[in-house]
């Protein structure tokens, strides 16, 4: 790592000595600007294989720029993976997890307590360092009490809500959920801020999307280099377009939300270029965790050829898309097989600002530059949690699994189906089943749906187990986890009386105060 | 239809008057190249969304071309697909299938007495009327008898073999298949022509390009317009790659042929980019069928997210792979969602050639100019025929399943799985379920997989229904069924004593002539 570091530093010279502006020497470092997904998957941009191609504007963004085929979050589920993003470190370390039960996944709902600790050194924080302005656009979802604000956590500026978009509620048992521009809040979803369950019509995304361009107008007149973190949620069940896209897509209505992010970002990269900031803003777009199959097919999107999706370890569930593009330093077309992650967007981003990661504790995202500049790849493991638990874990080709699940008998039977259509026996099981002595072991390049284990007896199994054991026994050994975060929930703690709720007359009152251990039952 | 074939016609003009070539006026006909894969299957091609993406030529070949998402093969086995497309007509009609049993499909293995009737017309004969050569080089499979010979059926010139490269056989028993240049047998599969099953190393593939190579210099030379059916079978379970591609996939062998198939392929277009003749030349490239799944992880490819694979009417087991390349004429970069059809292949090619399909038969292929060159959309039925039974159809984005099955439970106790990792309750049955009264209707766009069959109740599988009848029953009650030709085996009809033989003396004793019902499982 060391030697990437280094390596990624003479890189990062190269780059801006080649972007040669200026008469100080040193150009300013370029915009960064993270267009992170919610419940998107892998299969769902046409660049990715999918059959209605509907993603002319992220498919040309590819073109452009680099394609990761192998890249991932670093959780099946949204809060901890944000964390992870943000923190450049994964979940357990952060907090990000609950250890209420054995692999449970779990996210910060409004009666959560937890949320991120303030001993975490958060990106927008750190880019402060190199004179970055910073804001965040939509989902924030790291806690909503008033200590995990993004603004107390290095944002500048906020326009968005604190937790998922769901509702509408009757403000009596639960109140509906804020929508914040930057301490306070400016009005909540369903009333101020509509979403039509029915028809499937909201407003949200052109919003998010003025809130984006105005930023980046304001901060190019300024000549202060950003960072933009445009969290969306339209394809998060209940999916949203406006009435442009509504009916648009040969997908349905989550169609209808892909297509109209596409746009979004179309405008936002058309923008950069406008303005004559292309070659010196570096946007990266991913998404938080796998499509939700069990919100599928009208509310859900695609996977392409993985295994499950959303909630579960299997590539499913983890591996997303992923484009990055700065035209005139990332060649344009290049597809790389780096094995990256969401927590290598903090560690980049650093690296672009020319600063160094923290060094007071373990950081697990790795520079991509070295990727995407000079095509070199970096062999690092994947490690897939579920809360405290470590699934399984993917080196060069070959992931192995300690752990299988997908949800309860129970849930199942109740119809919450994760792997919808999709059942390889032994693997996509309904009960815990531990494999920690004895790895199921996949070949993701002959195998990427996970449908057919390797032969425990083969050499190829053996060998990839030799080589996979020490870095999990490294990993296990050298990991200090986090104090759990999301284990207490308490309804006093739900968005009754938001700060900035006394002006618009929109304070309700909680209930009293009890607090309690958080269900997550998978 | 008749709208379409007169657009169609004007489009043409248009399109030889911008080729402006020659004094006499209209310049001559556009060389027609169908590259025909063996078993690949939809998400097999980097630009289909295959993770390792190793298809560089291919996927460049869509950038310049058109891409077809919505393409399918003919039948989900590779004789009747190949017989569709030379014919135009649904294996139904030319003969190609069985009536020994319900729904079977059926192929031309070497025992099989039938083979392509002497009353099917077939493409390299029309063609002959605009003066084309042809060629094919690689797999007939339309029937070895001396009547079902290619040379008979208007192909000038063939390399290749009438059967698959199964073996190796004893000759005695079963003799291996021949390889034929033009009349006479050259040699047999794994004696002159090795493939070598435990390394997979075979140079047939190398061979099979330089066959094509060679053609299109010699016509070229000639300046005659020129037919070449390129049917390489490299991706057929035994798979096979030279030695320079063995090992170089990070797929597995089944890889290895593909990275060898799309290197050829660049070559091919790379030479008639050299010889200047790449405007003039209109080449296609699809697959007989879907990917076996039964084969796979390490003998058979991936159908992307659809549901199963070869031998099944999923879309697995018929939607293909498609590009159409004819660079200054087909837009680069273009996506149609025409749904085609393997046999609009040779309705686009006597479109091509100036020429009308014959007018005394029923003929099922569409012409795809009107969709390349000016983008026009023409609905039409995609039929999922399983032998003599009518398995399903697609009309827009619905496809009604009358009858659904895998395998048998035999065959699936025994290990024998199209559809591995993949179970969708009542669609993917192991019996023979009959749906003619009240058909399963999927959604494509929304549900791609066929994993949510729409609601019986639903005013959308209502519609989708009183729109999808008609087409059916028009279509069914105007069929008329060709003479079955999979029906009748008999051992002392295998390649026993090919002609040139004796020149090699190569000749085998065929055993006594024993005319049986040919078995097919399933």
């Amino acid at each position: 790592m060391a030697a990437v570091a280094a390596a990624s530093r003479r890189c990062l010279l190269l780059v801006l000595s080649a972007a040669g502006l200026g008469l100080t020497g040193a150009p300013p470092p370029p915009n960064i600007l993270l267009l992170l997904m919610d419940d998107m998957g892998w299969g769902d941009l046409g660049v990715y294989g999918e059959p209605s191609r509907e993603t002319p504007n992220l498919d040309r963004m590819a073109t452009e720029g680099t394609l990761f085929p192998s890249f991932y979050a670093a959780n099946p589920l949204c809060s901890p993976s944000r964390a992870a993003l943000l923190t450049g470190r994964l979940p357990i370390r952060s907090g990000f997890y609950t250890t209420n039960g054995h692999a449970r996944n779990a996210y910060t709902p409004q009666e959560i307590v937890g949320g991120i600790p303030d001993s975490e050194r958060l990106l927008p924080a750190l880019l402060k360092g190199a004179g970055y302005a910073s804001k965040i656009v939509g989902k924030w979802h790291l806690g909503h009490r008033p200590q995990f604000h993004p603004l107390r956590h290095g944002f500048d500026e906020w326009f968005g809500s604190p937790n998922c978009h769901f509702g509408p509620y009757d403000n009596r048992a639960r109140p509906n959920i804020p929508v914040y521009r930057d301490w306070e809040m400016v009005g909540r979803y369903y009333e101020e801020f509509p979403i039509h369950l029915k028809t499937g019509e909201s407003n949200l995304t052109q919003i998010y999307l003025q809130e984006a361009l105005g930023f980046i107008r304001r901060q190019q007149a300024a000549h202060r280099p950003f960072f933009l973190y445009w969290a969306v949620d339209a394809t998060h069940a209940p999916v949203y377009a406006s009435r442009a896209f509504l009916g648009t897509s040969q997908r349905g209505r989550y169609g209808d939300a892909v297509r109209e992010i596409d746009d979004s970002v179309g405008r936002i990269l058309g923008l950069l270029r406008d303005l004559g900031v292309a070659e010196s803003s570096f946007v990266f777009f991913t998404s938080d965790n796998g499509a939700a199959l069990v919100s599928a097919p009208k509310q859900g999107g695609s996977n392409g050829p993985f295994l499950c999706g959303k909630q579960t370890t299997f590539e499913g569930g983890m591996r997303e898309p992923a484009i990055a593009w700065w035209p005139g330093h990332i060649p344009a077309g290049q597809v790389s097989h780096q094995p990256g992650s969401i927590m290598d967007l903090f560690t980049t981003s650093l690296s672009l600002a020319g600063l160094q990661p923290p060094s007071d504790r373990a950081i697990d995202g790795l520079d991509l530059l070295p990727a995407m500049l000079q095509g070199r790849l970096t062999e690092r493991p994947i490690f897939y949690y579920r809360g405290n638990t470590l699934m399984a874990v993917t080196l060069g080709q070959y992931k192995a699994h300690f752990w299988t699940w997908t949800n309860s008998w129970e849930e199942f039977r109740q119809g919450v189906d994760f792997c919808p259509g999709q059942n390889v026996s032994g693997v996509t099981t309904h009960s815990q089943e531990e494999h920690t002595r004895l790895p199921l072991i996949f070949h993701l390049g002959r195998d990427p749906g996970e449908r057919f284990p390797l032969s425990f007896a083969s050499s190829e199994y053996l060998d990839a187990l030799r080589k996979i054991t020490p870095v999990v026994q490294r990993h296990q050994e050298s990991l200090v986890p986090g104090q759990p975060q999301l284990n207490v929930c308490n309804q006093a703690v739900m968005n009754w009386a938001p700060p900035g709720c006394e002006k618009l007359g929109k304070c309700l009152t909680p209930p009293e105060s009890v607090p309690e251990k958080c269900s997550w039952p998978h």
